[in-house]
């Protein structure tokens, strides 16, 4: 297998950043933690599964398709993904849900052999990526299936084509996106979509749930820049037309995206990439929060949005500067002020007038934050390990809505997680709207599965309840399934689940995600 | 009934520009025809009905949700579209097809009453909004049903609300965009889809078929437009949230957008509008096609693009020319030379940016062709009508692909049309391809539905064979039906097949339309 994420967290062990020095006080003062390390994870030699239950001759006609690895860090690497639930299960060594086995394919052809197989036999198939799911989206739910396999697309990380004349790119699923990013770059373009696990995540990882990207207001979330895909599911394949616009029924490829595994496996995905250019940053210190979503706003109505666009609300503008420390810059951000950074691609015009709009109701605070951001725009994940060893609760909270109906949704969500420590950036500009980002943070409590369940299911009902998406791009998963049916109605849920009868009679693709059984 | 097309052609009668002075000779010279007059449409008198089918028991309920009309003239105005193949009909008085009954609904309610009864006895039902469709998609199909009623939509034409904030406007479907249009005016805004159709279609229209408009490069297709909208199914409704981005599944919005009819009924469409801005225009000679599609790419890329792009091909602006005359703009597009037209709305940076670039290709022919053409932006039906009384064979055919392949599509879709009259513009720019959309004239022959069938199954067999989409915006309807699978497969085909028989399991929702029964 290839390079690997630890399995209790996030990364390869010992490479990511760690928490800021300030940290202590923050987490003492504000959190209610002593800062001292309380947790530690299981060691991988500790953990003990439960025995494969994949049937003998299922094993044997599987092996004749592709590789199928039973051993212990097999199947416990690919147990789950990386949400906080995740890895308050991982840490503890629970993994009674781990798959039988790991299969895995070399090719598409391979991958439809195997879901034929698994279907015959009714065993589940978890497709994985990049393994970096934060909703429960690689749970090792079997459904009504006997036993699971996780279908690892590793193998399939090819680029296929790269047209420079089209700005298209054909990628096999497994591809993690530095890898697709390097293909290009030697032909100076670039993929244009980074998500925060842009480091792990694959192409069909992406594609499959929506990925939205720190540069989607500039490039587009993945939605936007997928031109074409195909999709093996267990009853045939569905290959989707790479024509630019089409009025040709129903978008097909519409469904697939978001699809999660449900209905099938990605094997390859048509991209809208860019020319590469090099990014340059700004920052500015806004009165308020929603005096800065009015600056997004009119930029980003106007026309003149930057590529990547961050508004930290005076919650998380404050704990950024508590662990940061105040410097020039900190201080013009003192007094409840919000921290504004800009990202920009080439562009020059466009930057030029968005600066003189913004600078009518902002303070400039020079590239440095923006610097600041990009050094550690992946860095996260990598800290909530730390948090987590420090007996903190820690999840994000993403939704979007109208540019009309953010503030009521904002306060929303703030109001149904009280005692939390919650901080909120707008990152995702659109025409009509714009996402809302929190980061929660808490001390655990006894029993910190149930403490998430209850503020999870609150937030989320305040989410729908508010008008906003229970998902902007996290995607759905097991830990949003229940709230989609709000979202869509109950026509909705029942079209997902015909198209997904279709495709998947035998119900092994990825139980208990996107729909609830 | 509010404002009515004449039944055997555009627009209404007499308010149509007519064919130009020059057009005789072109007539004479290219076409083999005298452009004399030698077919006029019936009159209405004339036209023999069928007797209505519609159940006596059915009328009855019908009429106690909706208005019911089975008068000649209903019928027969809502007897088809306006396609060629429609207008070879209806001028020969041909309505054996006609609905047995025009059922006039006031609210998504009353639609949703009308698909349970025409369900309940069978009945087909084909949706009505702007009845501009060219491609068969309001045909009198029955399919197993019984009879047929058209379903108008004319009194579902309110503008539900605007919300400038959002700039997101919510409009009932039967609203024909001048309307909604104007309603946006008192606002500052404007609708920003405008198809070739926009005097006579309805939003409604627009999404169900996925209009792309003549300012889709700078505003985006319908398909980009929508932001939300609710569908009547025979057995429940679908809405979908206004978030302007999500990750909550496939994107079911995607699945409404252009069924056509097929499915159910869209009652409200949620746009993205626009502020409203001055057009300007400029126009350009380029040495060829090709060299011209090269420009094109180069802005499209650049992010430089026009909102409005319009390249004619040799054989279009030599057409042109020979309809206009030839001024002083004229003489700088002969010897095989190309029109291009720019229109700019608001944008002047980027309008000037680009024509930095374009003078490095081009000869300047300043505003006024881009002028002309604004005033001839609705023409082209219109004089359909005048070179059908002069037996003129008259059709367009339109399709996209990638900038590398847009070349091989062009070639193969002109190899397919020997004997015609073919221009070919380009008119619609994508980061990743273009638009190709022909226009083809030719003498008319003594069978002219045969002569009609054989050569758009040649150019749809081009078309498909050469990786073009089987309409970029004119949608599948009938005619393309039997091209679809081409494009989307086996299990595409199947998919659609499954969602359609999930909403309308009574098999009376528009019936041989987007898929062949």
């Amino acid at each position: 297998m290839r390079r690997e994420q630890v399995f209790w967290g996030w990364g390869e062990p010992g490479a990511g950043p760690s928490l800021p020095e300030h940290a202590g006080e923050l987490l003492r003062e504000e959190i209610g933690v002593s800062g001292e390390i309380v947790s530690r994870p299981v060691e991988l030699d500790a953990v003990a599964l439960p025995p494969s239950a994949l049937p003998a001759a299922l094993r044997e006609r599987l092996q004749a398709v592709a590789e199928v690895r039973e051993d212990v860090e097999a199947r416990v690497l690919r147990s789950r993904g990386k949400s906080y639930l995740d890895l308050l299960a991982s840490r503890s060594g629970d993994f009674a849900s781990a798959p039988d086995a790991v299969v895995v394919p070399a090719d598409a052809r391979a991958v439809a052999s195997v879901l034929q197989l698994c279907s015959e036999y009714g065993v589940a198939v978890v497709p994985f990526g990049g393994g970096t799911s934060v909703v429960g989206g690689l749970a090792g739910e079997r459904g009504r299936c006997s036993a699971l396999v996780s279908l690892d697309l590793g193998r399939l990380d090819r680029v296929v084509s790269i047209d420079p004349w089209s700005l298209v790119a054909v990628f096999e699923p497994g591809i993690r996106l530095p890898e697709a990013d390097a293909a290009l770059r030697a032909q100076g373009l670039a993929l244009g979509h980074v998500p925060q696990s842009y480091e792990w995540a694959t192409v069909g990882g992406c594609a499959a749930t929506r990925s939205a990207g720190q540069t989607s207001t500039g490039h587009g979330r993945i939605d936007e820049q997928v031109v074409a895909l195909s999709c093996v599911t267990p009853v045939g394949s569905l290959s989707t037309l790479d024509a630019p616009g089409s009025a040709a029924g129903p978008a097909l490829r519409e469904l697939v995206l978001g699809s999660e595994g449900t209905l099938g496996v990605i094997t390859s995905v048509a991209l809208r990439v860019r020319r590469r250019v090099e990014a340059s940053y700004d920052a500015w210190s806004v009165e308020s929060f929603l005096a800065g979503a009015e600056l997004l706003r009119a930029l980003e109505q106007d026309g003149i949005a930057p590529d990547i666009a961050r508004l930290s609300d005076e919650e998380e503008t404050r704990t950024s500067l508590a662990l940061a420390g105040t410097g020039t810059v900190g201080r013009r951000l003192l007094g409840g002020r919000c921290l504004l950074v800009c990202g920009w691609q080439g562009a020059t015009g466009r930057a030029s007038a968005a600066r003189k709009l913004i600078r009518g109701g902002a303070l400039p605070l020079g590239p440095a934050p923006g610097h600041a951001w990009e050094k550690s725009r992946f860095a996260g994940p990598h800290l909530r390990d730390d948090l987590m060893d420090r007996g903190v609760l820690v999840e994000t909270i993403e939704t979007a809505t109208t540019w009309s109906n953010l503030e009521r949704l904002y306060r929303a969500v703030l109001a149904a997680l009280p005692g939390l420590h919650v901080g909120c950036h707008i990152s995702h500009l659109y025409p009509t709207g714009a996402s809302l980002y929190f980061t929660v943070l808490g001390a655990q409590s006894d029993d910190p599965v149930a403490q998430w369940g209850a503020f999870k299911d609150a937030a989320s009902r305040a989410i729908v309840s508010a008008g906003g998406t229970i998902t902007h791009h996290h995607a759905v998963g097991r830990d949003h399934a229940p709230y989609l049916g709000e979202e869509i109605g109950e026509l909705g849920i029942e079209l997902l689940r015909t198209v997904k009868t279709r495709c998947d009679p035998a119900g092994v693709m990825n139980p208990g995600k996107l729909l609830v059984d």
